[in-house]
């Protein structure tokens, strides 16, 4: 029996625009027709960033709820996952709409930098993010832009700090954290398999980065983001 | 012929004070004579924190400048390496006592958590201490709290942006940063052998970990922080 690789979709992100590419949703009804679009090709998570109506990232709850709304609709049995990344909205904003309960939100379990910034996830504001998701029963991905995420990930888990069963995201390719460095890679998956054997892993590369970290992780038996 | 091990002795540190421990040197004359015990005693390399006169850390020049002298006067022929790290100061006020010109300078090239807050390494603060560092040609220690700081580390020098020969110094056992885990110090030691072969690398663990990371870098032959 082969072990099936969890496809998730990042339909719309947080920094790209129409001015860069029109063919990015940013309106909750053209994210719900992407969503759609993405299940039919086989994605079975759908990442969600939200956006005002100037294409700027926000964590408004309200418009999160239209666009889980639309996707139990128009794609049911998807699993539903916010965004609580730090380029949406700043402290306990990030997590504002985890009262409606999605299937899964990401999760930044240290801090590091990005390409021009420091991308801040304090001490507080994870322990924050995730009772919350505990609270809310909310399965966190966790997003692991460097080595020692995956270890505090694998120990918070072990505590029972984090909802469900563990899911971790290695991240990378952004300019100014970890690589796309197979090297480091095959290290990550080492880490998870000894320390964690009963999570799983997924993999996502960023920019040109991206087919390359998906052709690893889809050959080295893990899901990965599209 | 065996390798010399660099002991470097950081006499005070930026957090305890006096209330904590007694033999903790913060003023500049306390620190003269305890560098000079730690001299004797095998230190190779001081590295400096300055407190204020409440023992407060600062980043002040005219301090770091007497204890320089100082430092000239009584151990004549050792390393001295002054710390940029974010406790004693905010942003360029972290480099204001480069022009000092010591040998060496601890230099952060990420961002990391700590244990109640952000360790904050902004790109355009790291770009600008690093070249001041090649300015008044000082060599930076760099402070690695997690893997993707070692490997830019190692670009950063092939780039020509770090002053001198690559010197990385592995911290672990910082709360919310990287832990004291041997599986994690072997991976990297093999990326600094395996990728700046003419480097050298040491490390320090904090608190209780200190004397088990000093032991396991001395034994791989590395040189230690005490
Ligand atoms: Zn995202
Ligand atoms: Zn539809
Ligand atoms: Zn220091
Ligand atoms: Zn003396």
């Amino acid at each position: 029996m082969t072990k099936p690789c969890i496809l998730c979709c990042a339909i719309t992100g947080s920094v790209p625009t129409k001015a860069d590419n029109p063919a990015v949703p940013t309106t909750v009804s053209e994210q719900i027709e992407s969503s759609h679009a993405a299940v039919e090709a086989g994605a079975s998570i759908i990442h969600a960033h939200v956006r005002n109506d100037d294409e700027t990232p926000t964590s408004d709850p309200d418009r999160f709820a239209r666009l889980k709304e639309g996707l139990e609709k128009h794609c049911p049995g998807v699993i539903i996952q916010f965004s609580t990344g730090g380029r949406s909205g700043a402290g306990k904003d990030r997590g504002g709409m985890l009262p409606l309960r999605p299937d899964m939100a990401s999760l930044s379990v240290g801090s590091n930098n990005f390409p021009t910034r420091v991308y801040e996830n304090a001490p507080d504001l994870i322990d924050w993010l995730s009772s919350e998701m505990i609270k809310y029963e909310i399965t966190p991905e966790i997003e692991a832009f460097d080595l020692s995420h995956i270890l505090h990930a694998i120990k918070m888990s072990e505590e029972g700090r984090l909802y469900g069963k563990l899911y971790v995201q290695f991240v990378m390719g952004v300019k100014n954290a970890m690589f796309a460095d197979r090297e480091v890679f095959d290290f990550y998956i080492k880490m998870m398999q000894k320390r964690a054997p009963g999570a799983e892993w997924c993999a996502a590369g960023i920019g040109p980065n991206q087919i390359v970290v998906n052709e690893w992780a889809i050959a080295a038996g893990g899901h990965t983001r599209a």
